[in-house]
């Protein structure tokens, strides 16, 4: 334990909505991060275009130079893409620091049902990380961001793949490598939440049910492709598969109770 | 059937890798928003703040002067949020059309466990809309809006909640409408992808297992609140769970076997 890592509120940064969900906890954001299968990732392509754009990419924290760094302490974020895309391209010729980007991560843990639509909610968990996106261009870093995005998907992965990646392979990937400024994160959890006025009256509550939906991701059985040579599905997935299924269930269930007393706990 | 209505492609939605995953299709692309819990909108602060913004919001697409309007025709993105938060702000004080944002859903169907980590995929639904989002003043669309996207998180739920919103409610809620622009999405689905120097390599084909690995979301059973007074889970909620963990588990399921001949459907 000891010393928690926080990162900087800034204006960019700081929560201002249902502030007593927010969390500046270096942990818990890159937590939500790694925990994510999807990175939505935004940046600007400037002028003449007014929009920014959204790309969905697959990404993880990690620190080259310190690689037993926790989860709790100061991380780059890796991300994986295609050598001549836009954000790429991008980031490539960005003057300064690299490219400016917003990295964000959502997930819904349940659905909040109360007596009013205004008190509707969900459980959640989102972070978004603030940062400076380069390509990394030293051959080693690459090779092991490639292999610890690879294995971010599926522990073990590479090792059980065809590696190391050849020539043609490892100059069509690029990986960005994002220097974060700052991050936040926003996290709900616990049952429905409603105003006295509607909890005393009588024909409100007799006719609305409220409750919680827990949701979570399901991994479903492995389909051995017709090309598969290997008999049976390797214990490193199965087991992934049955951990994941029982950690992302609990969660959702477990979140349900988050703030009731003991002998509420439903 | 008859016409199909396409967004115009243009410099900031035309998809330049896997073009052939790619749909500019009002129908399908409408279709990954509405069935995705959370949607990613990114926005530009603007100077002194370099980075875009992205905040996770809840919304759907409606046409409120055509309400009967299909999915595959001309819609506009509803989200919901708060007054006093910063989007709104600049939605508020926005010139011009309003203010430029990009929307973005993204949900991933399967895991593509193939021979080298560079063929590795997801199964995935992926959409963006870029638009121009101001807040709704007209009150009956405004509340039109309320309801759409309340029902959009779980169907006909609004008329069995305390509704309508009172003052209070109606002043805290902005609802934003996005005039969309254009459009774009990208859809992954099928088996495991491998060059033929890999299929035709044993040492690799007998060591590494290839397949998909369906995922899909779960809602759980319903958890009645402590305060709940309706005995019995209602069917609106029950169907709808009961449909929507079939149909997610289906698509997932289904997608594996996309453009397989049927003798090698798996």
């Amino acid at each position: 334990m000891g010393r928690t890592l926080t990162y900087p509120k800034r204006d960019a940064n700081t929560v201002n909505r249902y502030k007593h969900r927010a969390t500046y906890d270096l942990g818990a954001i890159h937590s939500i991060i790694n925990s994510s299968q999807v990175l939505h990732v935004s940046f600007s392509p400037g002028p003449p275009d007014p929009f920014p754009a959204i790309l969905p990419m697959i990404g993880t924290m990690g620190s080259f130079d310190y690689p037993s760094a926790g989860l709790d302490e100061p991380l780059d974020c890796y991300l994986h893409g295609y050598v001549s895309s836009r954000i790429m391209n991008l980031a490539r010729k960005a003057e300064g620091d690299g490219l400016p980007v917003c990295i964000a991560a959502s997930r819904v843990d349940g659905l909040i049902l109360s007596l009013t639509p205004n008190s509707h909610s969900y459980n959640y968990r989102s972070a978004i990380l603030h940062g400076y996106a380069r390509p990394v261009t030293d051959e080693a870093e690459k090779l092991w961001a490639m292999k610890l995005i690879t294995n971010s998907v599926l522990p073990d992965r590479w090792d059980h793949t065809r590696v190391p990646p050849d020539n043609a392979e490892m100059s069509s990937t690029v990986i960005l490598k994002v220097k974060v400024v700052d991050g936040s994160g926003k996290i709900r959890d616990g049952g429905v939440s409603d105003e006295r006025k509607d909890k005393n009256n009588n024909d409100v509550t007799n006719r609305v049910w409220t409750g919680v939906v827990p949701v979570h991701e399901l991994f479903g059985d492995p389909v051995p492709s017709p090309e598969n040579k290997v008999s049976g599905v390797p214990e490193y997935i199965t087991s992934f598969i049955a951990d994941m299924n029982k950690h992302n269930r609990d969660y959702a269930v477990t979140a349900v109770n988050v703030g009731l007393p003991v002998e509420e706990q439903y």
